[in-house]
C-alpha cells in the first residue's frame, strides 16, 4: 500500500494521534531524502523495535546547512523515495515545504552544547543546531513514538539522544548501525557524486578505521597510536581531511576515563565530495 | 480533595497519560511557588478553559537566576502552597528537586532569539534561556495541554508563546491578566521583601502605567512621549530603574509597524527588591 504523503503540520500531528489512539506504537525514520539502503534499514528497524506506524520524513532542511555548503545540489529524488518507502511498508511521508517549517518569524533553537563543539561542529558551525532544532520540532509534532538513528552520523546520533534525555522528550531513541557496500564504503546519498576514481580513494576511510578496529581488538588503547592509524590510512588519498582520529565516545574527544569506549571518526573529502564515517571499535563490526 | 504530590518525572508522565486517556484535558500552571492571588488567578483561567485535570508545578529553577540573583533568598512556602492548589481544586502538583530536572552531564537549552534581548535581557542575561528551557522540560513531561501564563512577567509569556509555535509544541499558551492589590500595585511573590515604605514609593510604577494608559486611550501614540510619562512618574520614587518605557509589542522594542500596540514596560527596584510590571495600553485593563 502506497504511504500517505502528508504535506501540513497538523495534519501530521492528526495522523499520528488517531495512529495512537488505535493502540499502534509511531516509529519515526527522520531523512533528507535520496534515500539508500542505510535508510531503509532504519526503517526495518523502527518496525523491528515494534513500530506499526512507520513515519519517515523528508525533508531538505535549510537550517542545517552552512552557507558554503551542498543545500542547493543536495540530490532530490522523491519519486523514488516514495517507491521505496511503500516497498518497507512505510504509513506515512511527512514532505513539508521550508515555509510550512520556518515561518517569516521563526526565531527559535535548541542546542546540546559540548557534544556539539568537536569534530563536525569545528567545520561546520551552527549545523547540530539546525539539527537539534528540526529535529525536535518533528518530534513535537509526532508525540510519543520511538525513532531510528543511523550510526553513520554518529555525532549527531549522540547529540540527539542527550537531547532526548536534556529535555525529557517523550521519544525512545534507537541508533542503527551504518550500512557499508561489500568493499567498505559507508552508504550515503552523497556517494552519487563521487567518480570511479574518488570512490576508490574514498575506500581508504574504512581501510583506515578498519587498521585501529584490528589494533583495538588486539589490546590498542592508545589513542593517539588508535588515531595515527586512521589517519595515516587516509592521509595518502584524500582531497583534505577535516579530521581523522580516535575519541572516546563519551565526549567525542581525545579525553575520557574508560579506555574501552573508543570511536574512530572522520570526515575527508575526495574531489568536491565530503565523505563522514565512524566505528565504535568495541560494539560495531568491522568496517 | 487533596493534590497528588508528585517527585518524579516519570510519574507526572504518568498519571498525565492516565488522565488524557479518560478523555480529561490536563491544564498547566507553572510557578516557583510562594504563590499568591495571581497565581490561583492562573489556575482558575485554566479551568474556565476546560482543563479538568489542572497541573501546578513549584520548582525555583536555578538555570533562570543569574549569580548576584536572589535564588537562595526566594521564598518557599510550600505548605501553604499545597493548601492553597487543594483549595483551588488542583489535581496534582509536581515538585521535583533539582538533581532530578538537571542530570550530572546536562548541556541542552531552548532559545528564543529576538525577544529575549532587550528589558529584561539586557538585565537578566541567560534568564530567558533559563526559563526556555526549564518550560520545555514540563511541557515535554506533561504532554498536549494547554498552560497559562501571566501577563505579570509579559516579556516571558511572549517569549513562550514564540517557542511553541516555533518549535510546534503541542500546547495551547493561554495569557492571564495581571492581578493587582485595590491602590494598583502588581501582585508579586517579591513584594513580601517592600517594607511599608518602599511598598509606597513602589506604587510609582502602576501610577506611571496608568498615566501613559490614560494618554493612550485619548489617542496619543508617540512613544517617546508616553515613555517620559512612565518614567517620570517613576524616577523621583525608585532607588533605580532597569527600564521604564512604551515599546511595540510585536518587537518589545520602540521599533514597529503597528501605532496601537503599544506596551508599557517597567522594572524597577525598590530597597533590595526589585518589581516588573507592564501595561499593553489596546488591551488590558487601566492598571
Amino acid at each position: 500500500m502506497k504511504p500517505t504523503v502528508v504535506r501540513e503540520k497538523e495534519e501530521l500531528r492528526r495522523f499520528c494521534n488517531e495512529a495512537r489512539a488505535q493502540g499502534k506504537l509511531v516509529g519515526f525514520v527522520p531523512t533528507m531524502g535520496a534515500l539508500h539502503e542505510g535508510h531503509l534499514s532504519l526503517m526495518r528497524e523502527a518496525k523491528r523495535a515494534g513500530a506499526d506506524f512507520v513515519v519517515v520524513s523528508i525533508f531538505v532542511n535549510p537550517m542545517q546547512f552552512g552557507a558554503n555548503e551542498d543545500l542547493d545540489r543536495y540530490p532530490r529524488t522523491f519519486e523514488a523515495d516514495l517507491e521505496a518507502c511503500e516497498r518497507e511498508g512505510v504509513s506515512l511521508v511527512f514532505a513539508p515545504t521550508n515555509e510550512s517549517m520556518y515561518g517569516p518569524n521563526f526565531e527559535s533553537h535548541v542546542e546540546v552544547e559540548s557534544l556539539t563543539l568537536p569534530l563536525e561542529g569545528v567545520h561546520r558551525p551552527g549545523h547540530f543546531r539546525g539539527v537539534t532544532t528540526i529535529v525536535a520540532k518533528l518530534f513535537n509534532l509526532l508525540g510519543p513514538c520511538l525513532a531510528v538513528f543511523g550510526k553513520k552520523d554518529l555525532q549527531q546520533a549522540l547529540i540527539i539522544e542527550r537531547m532526548v534525555a536534556d529535555l525529557d522528550m517523550p521519544v525512545e531513541i534507537i541508533l542503527a548501525p551504518t550500512a557499508r557496500e561489500a568493499d567498505g564504503l559507508a552508504l550515503s546519498s552523497r556517494n552519487r557524486y563521487l567518480s570511479a576514481e574518488e570512490r576508490e580513494r574514498g575506500l581508504s576511510i574504512s581501510r583506515g578505521l578498519r587498521a585501529a578496529y584490528d589494533a583495538f581488538h588486539q589490546g590498542e588503547r592508545d589513542v593517539a597510536r588508535l588515531s595515527a592509524l586512521v589517519r595515516e590510512a587516509i592521509e595518502p588519498h584524500a582531497d583534505s581531511i577535516d579530521y581523522a582520529a580516535v575519541v572516546h565516545k563519551a565526549s567525542l574527544t581525545a579525553d575520557g576515563d574508560n579506555a574501552d569506549d573508543l570511536v574512530g571518526i572522520v570526515a575527508a573529502r575526495f574531489g568536491n565530495t565530503r565523505l563522514i564515517d565512524n566505528c565504535i571499535f568495541a560494539e560495531d563490526r568491522r568496517p
